[in-house]
């Protein structure tokens, strides 16, 4: 069981290594401007690096629900490869958010893009198997038939 | 050993998708307000719209946990109903908070009680397959019997 | 299957329960500090309570998944035990943040410490296990031997 999940589970720690990164970046930030928790407004340089660690948080757990239902019902590979290009823009989001606010913003909707693509991928996945579940309709196979 | 879960990817993929609608109403309601990031406070209509995607986002990776333990462990069926029964009052409650923060309230305790339920089925569910694995004691076909 | 995962999957649920208890503290202190939503600023006592449940529920997904890493690549009961661990150091971080902003210093360390053990435990697992899977290097036969 473990080698159709071991690319998925390996992209899931490297994400958590880049949310431990980014958390780290805020207690630096903290410390930099001196502003002690529970605290969390202060001068725009330290509200970008904290709004830039609180929207990747918020989208960790989308991320990681994608990320399994598409290398589960779809491609393994493909979607651990589509993970990692989601979290070198979500890197490239958080060094840029840090520079200054509009340099977020190609990242961002290259990193949502990202997400979109494995929303597509994880629903076909899904839909498939449905379909070939319920209706005994194999697509696929119709496909390279 | 997809089959025992391709109900609740079914349901992960639509409560991701409604995130996403929540995350874009941010968007706009960012837009028509004129606040930009990082900035997160505004006039009240504001406020709500984004307390409401937060309260939701927070309460997402709750969901997810509770939804896949009580499919896995008790019935997969009976989760991905309440798992949909939950997506529908989050989304209520997203377009009463929107309205005023009073008309947030019912669907905010329905959903808080659709979770208990998932929470119990699923406490329910591990604790037989302990009580199975270790004592050998099977609960169901005693009930059953 | 489920034999491999029952002692995680009661870990999660017990997490779920813990991040109830902490949102039910925030409802609680809305109410004692009459500080009613959208609001999420008032006085320091309802501040630190308000934002040691978000901070709590911004490392719920870090750790959950990486919970399920460790458990699923390495050793489920050494998972599941540093997962308790974790909850517990969770609860002291969250009474004494609620006590005063340097009670939370000693709890936060040591949670961060075994989310840290969690994290190599799961780095190490997945790389025995592609070692294995693509070199056909066992590594824990070898120690063994």
């Amino acid at each position: 069981m473990l080698d159709q999940i071991h690319w998925l589970a390996a992209v899931t720690v490297l994400g958590v290594l880049e949310q431990a990164y980014f958390l780290l970046q805020v207690i630096y930030a903290r410390r930099l401007f001196g502003i002690s928790p529970p605290k969390t407004s202060g001068p725009p340089e330290f509200e970008r690096i904290f709004r830039a660690q609180v929207n990747s948080s918020e989208y960790f757990p989308i991320f990681l629900a994608v990320l399994w239902q598409a290398g589960l019902f779809f491609h393994q590979g493909l979607a651990a490869a589509l993970g990692l290009l989601y979290l070198y823009a979500r890197y490239c989001y958080f060094m840029g958010y840090k520079a200054s606010s509009s340099e977020r913003l190609a990242p961002i909707y290259f990193s949502a893009g990202v997400l979109w693509i494995l929303i597509a991928v994880s629903a076909l996945g899904i839909l498939c198997f449905f379909l070939s579940h319920y209706v005994g309709l194999n697509i696929f196979q119709r496909l390279t038939a």
